[in-house]
């Protein structure tokens, strides 16, 4: 297969600069175009680019000449890791030049017509990019916060129903970007607040584990309380969560239905999907973000001390790497699942007639199959 | 009023510097003797402990010599801060000889004839050191993460009915004692399990909310959830509370009950109380421990970002300093409370029937006077 | 004495808070007036300014109106803790303007005639105030790492020579001001640089312990070594020191020299003065920032494990609090000697012929007086 | 080739359990039995151990039985990660037992017959074991923060000659083993004081920079000044250096010295090998440990700030994984050299007569080659 060329929204960014270490050498696409802000127009990458991932920067980047977002783009597909401020409008005029954009910016996350996907949930709301006016698509993920809380309460939605979740987290400071949270605020000390983060949890869970309904989705009912500390860690946010269940469920089977757990990524055998979307942990002191977070390539769910809650029903702690399944690794395994199942061909959105494999129906098939 | 002479046990670890750090210059007490380990004894105190504490070790106290558990104590009152390794048969022995042990170890806060008391809530029970069948008394605080719970959820008990707590905790490492947590554990790690934590919080906020029936304590009814993690920050425990209420109440109604809320402490002006047991901050991104601990000298109950939980009826963030409120202070504070109401002369224990200031019912109308 | 009233610049910044914090209730000083950047100007302090100290915001300082830099003053003596980058015209315009500028910025301090002062080592060069051509004053502290490194090396200057110093720095956070090091820098970090500091450490010190000839300081000839780090910590620059001395000298002389040394701030019993300002410590793990740096409220040097150099010919480590001794505090100590050394009436300066304390000759007498 | 079969001893310990880490998939070696303390003896590692590692425990290793130091070890080379309460009389009896002990403990590295090795720099000294008393032999690796120092000046003594070397460490936490250093110590501090650790820096490289003398170690005439410091860092010490030379050097034969720098481990590929023992950063703030210790596998030595120094010569910032290059790895290297140059064969001490490749003089020739 040839590779696809990409370019990456906000490629200086924190989010960018991920983008481009998990697209180096990635067997489906390559980096052909960055973009950032007008101030770092025109300078090479290597020039342009404050640098802080703990590899060297690839060669092939290193050498790029940055673009501006007023520059016309030969890359299909946009990975976005801008910053809120621009995204909005920015992928909007992407999309209708023809662009594919591949977000991990909140800004368009709840728009009608724009599915808010984790391919082991909701594949299937690939399907809402046919209901978009624009020429090209927009498809995006969720907040690195929300997509953990998800994934774990993913299993137990579909098997008991989920009535109530309340959240507490405890957030890394990679989270924020840079120059992000300054030392002084954070060494040695909680922040309980993140700006605008629990609207976020108690909202697109909502979204993802909705059903999709012709031109939309329609949401899932399920009351959420999020509380978010920024704690001094670097990466790896860790929650703990107590869940109200529909229908009564035995220890065994919450244990059992996370464990078992798998989706589409796993079926397609994606290049980024984890082997097991969910591990269970069970060493009672863990997950751990400084020991655990690189578990299956960052790209896990980690839970641990699933047991009985006194108020609600059950309680966990989970953990996930919030930079990779929580931002870029969460883009690019949706862009892998559009590609694997011919949403995209030459990097192009293939119309809705012809993609065989990405119907709505074929997916819910292979969903159903996994139970 | 001449200073009373105390003791303090387990004067070399943490709690027992901090009983000695808070003492100096006390108006009613003054250490005169220092007990510890076997290892310790008859050394100068200066030379048996390894002082950890920011203001240097009072000298009146480095020359004491240390003593042994099995030494003769002149002290009437002892402050206890052993490890729960020894406290247990230790504190027994002594209360037998007919000392007042005033304990911050967990070992018998939930003994049915020994008082767990937070001044400002449950001062009343008390009276159970006169159904004890020690010659003296132990008297005992709640653990350090229980009594800011406690303390939050007391006004709301006592206006509306609690019915359920979620509490999620992010503990300081003071909190393990010395040497406690290994750095390689928690130097940018977030360990999401401390042992026997839970526990402590889901029972003895029931205890001292419960009714003094007799000889013995009907606890609460509430239900309550604790999840404990232990984070890289020095002193400080952060909490998110979610509430669930027997009666409705209005956000504004929770807030004056907060924030009017206060005891006999404060009644009787002591000299370790909080002007103000709850301070209610009204910032988005407080309280932090690095910032606000030692608000009113690290003995009050921070109280932050109150506002409606989705899942249950209200939420909040607290945090408190927890080797000072939450644990030395707090023993500090049941001591000046049984001198001031007449539990104690001299030291010693006084007799119920000559004790007119610590009736039950003197306290009840106390109570029922703030409100 | 009546309290002379004084105006903070650069008044919401780091270093502009902790004058306000060191100046509450200050014998000598009262906050009148607040300046800061345009942005800030006409709003209230409490408004204006991100509080980040870690005792509550003096009422009387959040209701004064923020002034800004083109705003007439008012006051006569002006606390500077304006950025670099608008500090050298703004202090000049001020000190023409009349204003005694005491200034804590880094732009004029090796400026022809204006003094670089640590009152224990060199308050005759306040002499030079009288050689500037401004209608007011420049008076200056040194960098926060220079100021601990020349106070331990001013002894042994005075009475065995120094010939060359090494010094290796660990710095704190609060020494970059807010928002001053990213978290994503630091937190389990170290940075081996820090912009223009080591040329500071390199230089100050030769003027500060150079010898005022007329109308300029003639440097003192010591070689120089500096290293800068910033670590993790929060307050406390950490410094190892290998000095060779011009004569020999032996161990305990060096460390007599050390204990024994004090100054004009000493003699004169000013506010801020430590009551020694070098202390020697014996424990073999001490000074540490996180325990020591409050010692004589931040204000001395702290110097341990000194010995011998197998390539120089001593050796110690020393600590300071960067943002009290370090920054406001040297400001404030410097403020206070022209006060009682007469340079100040009523706030404004006294002409040199009527300055019967502040003579060249006077000083050095006292200092003489001090062997 | 066939593996060789070796064990661990001490190797629940945090080098012992590093030893694994690195030893897992070896290309030379295969961990076939591990040794601890009686405390773990005849339990499975998976048990006996708490495993500390960033990836998982290999299977292999987790079900081997812990053997105590009183058993008989099949396997002839037993690398050593022993605390150094033990190492001493431990490691003479395996060695007399005919074992060949390549131990990363301090306890024999000064004996005048056990060769103190880096590969890169005196391989020759190998030649001592043929010395030694025992049936079999001990081989050590130098201190962990001795190796980068080291390291560092090798090529400078070797082309212009040392005189005098300053240095300051910050070192890691992880140097400590585990439990090690209490968080209460070290979170948000600096510890002035490793116990015997200067020591170690101040005559370790004086005997690996000696010439081999038929029976011992002619030592290195060079001064060096060591002051040693704990930061709160994970992972990597960092050393600001000071060098004197004997003849003099420009900057740039400094610079070509260290960047050109080899050893006979990168002739000879060895699989554990850094690719470039010593790396020459240019950026001005580099190296730094949290972004720059895992280059090259960890078994670099990392140079950054090369400048001229004022008072000695020249000076530089170096890092190093403190862990990695530092301990387990440089143990592993020492074995993978001796086995490539022919002192082992079968896992058995080769006898000298016998050992063609690793003589004296062929080892001098390579080393010669290089320049």
């Amino acid at each position: 297969m040839e590779k696809c060329e990409v370019a990456i929204l906000g490629a200086t960014g924190t989010v960018g600069q991920k983008f481009i270490v998990l697209l180096h050498n990635h067997p489906f696409f390559e980096v052909k175009e960055v973009v950032a802000s007008d101030r770092s127009a025109d300078r090479l990458y290597s020039e342009a680019c404050r640098w802080k991932q703990s590899i060297p920067m690839p060669k092939s980047v290193a050498n790029l000449r940055v673009k501006d977002t007023s520059d016309t783009l030969e890359s299909s597909i946009l990975f976005s890791g801008l910053d809120s401020s621009v995204a909005g409008s920015a992928e909007e005029a992407y999309a209708n030049a023809g662009h594919i954009v591949i977000s991990n910016s909140m800004n368009h996350r709840m728009d009608r017509h724009v599915p808010l996907v984790i391919p082991e949930i909701n594949p299937d709301h690939l399907e809402l990019i046919y209901r978009q006016q624009y020429k090209g698509a927009i498809v995006t993920n969720p907040n690195c916060s929300t997509i953990f809380a998800t994934m774990a309460i993913a299993p137990l939605q579909k098997e008991f129903g989920v009535e109530a979740l309340v959240v507490t987290t405890l957030q890394a400071i990679s989270g924020a970007g840079y120059p992000g949270v300054p030392s002084l605020d954070i060494l040695g000390n909680v922040i309980p607040y993140i700006g605008g983060e629990e609207e976020k949890i108690e909202t697109e869970p909502l979204k993802i584990l909705g059903v999709l309904k012709d031109d939309h989705i329609e949401p899932a009912s399920i009351k959420i309380s999020a509380q978010c500390n920024r704690v001094p860690i670097y990466d790896g946010h860790t929650e703990t969560l107590s869940v109200k269940l529909k229908r009564k469920a035995r220890l065994e089977d919450i244990r059992r239905a996370l464990d078992n757990f798998y989706g589409l990524p796993q079926e397609l055998q994606l290049p980024s999907a984890p082997e097991k979307p969910i591990l269970v942990l069970d060493d009672q002191d863990r997950p751990q973000p400084a020991r655990d977070v690189w578990l299956q390539k960052g790209m896990a769910t980690l839970v641990g001390r699933l047991r009985e809650c006194p108020v609600l029903d059950y309680r966990m702690v989970i953990l996930g790497h919030n930079t990779v399944r929580g931002a870029a690794g969460a883009a690019i395994l949706n862009a892998e699942t559009m590609v694997r199942k011919g949403y995209l061909k030459n990097g192009n959105r293939v119309p809705k007639e012809s993609n065989h494999f990405g119907s709505h129906r074929v997916f819910k098939s292979a969903i159903l199959a996994k139970n």
